[in-house]
């Protein structure tokens, strides 16, 4: 409901009206909508880097990517899109936002050490930039496919999102190249 | 308002309060929720892809990238990207948006058709990959960043932005490369 509605349709009168379960016994669990909007996240496993490690760092992005992409097609990954939003707007109310951040934060640290670690990137390689161009441009691929055009794209994203991960790989090395001889 | 509040909280009754106009007043003039909002984005120039042509394909994208990292801070650039979410959720009510996503494909096909022509990027570079990667990076970067260190993140996004661009660009180079040789 919050992915449809956002957050201010998301209202105590609509989630009973939409569960079928009385205002009176959600009041009894939940004293604000923040703490039911929390509760459902924690339930759908809402996170936002989620980074297998798989011992290669072109496969650990594919994965992301496609795990991503997946998550878009469906309610869950809206509400992650559209928590990112309303947090910029909301911030006192979404402050818990930031936990989730800090741990994609860590994740992202951790996925980059090991490819440089491995040789994969060059050491210096800022992590949040390697998450900014593959997420990025996964997210902004899936928001600009045309409303008609919905299932030729769901049968080419495994496609897009394999060469998102190539063109980011290709270009963070060459940045790193730049940086060293510069 | 419709940035704050998303579609759900764009009613007649909170326009009217918000603006101090009448809901008569309203009504006579629009008889829906969806035309007031097509009017406000027309005001604002809401547009995906703004593309000068500055005679050099780095120089295009990094106006692209800066003027949607100032957008994005303020009002109009989150509705932008609302409407963009919100198009998934609602595609009949939003069916206009795709005038807007087809405007964008061809500014996109210009923009890489004279790079192409300059050399400047492999022939055959698919325009909406060029896009996907330097938009998505710049709203993932301005999504992901902090509560607390908006004020870093400003006087760094200037930075942010071309190191987006020229990774972007390395790929974009480096992509082409291995489907000539491939």
């Amino acid at each position: 409901m919050y992915a449809e509605a956002g957050w201010a349709g998301f209202t105590f009168d609509a989630i009973a009206a939409r569960s079928g379960v009385g205002k009176a016994a959600i009041y009894r669990r939940w004293d604000s909508k923040l703490g039911i909007l929390q509760a459902a996240m924690r339930a759908a496993s809402v996170g936002f880097v989620e980074v297998p490690d798989t011992g290669e760092l072109r496969s650990d992005l594919v994965c992301v990517a496609r795990t991503l992409v997946e998550r878009l097609d469906q309610p869950v990954g809206m509400a992650e899109l559209r928590l990112l939003l309303d947090a910029k707007l909301f911030p006192e109310e979404f402050a818990d936002l930031d936990h989730a951040r800090a741990a994609s934060r860590v994740k992202a640290r951790e996925t980059v050490d090991r490819a440089v670690a491995r040789g994969e990137l060059p050491a210096g390689t800022r992590p949040e930039f390697v998450f900014d161009l593959v997420r990025g441009a996964v997210v902004h691929n899936f928001l600009m496919v045309p409303t008609g055009m919905a299932d030729a794209w769901r049968a080419r994203r495994a496609q897009f999102t394999e060469e998102i991960v190539d063109a980011a790989l290709a270009g963070l090395r060459a940045q790193g190249t730049a940086i060293a001889t510069s």
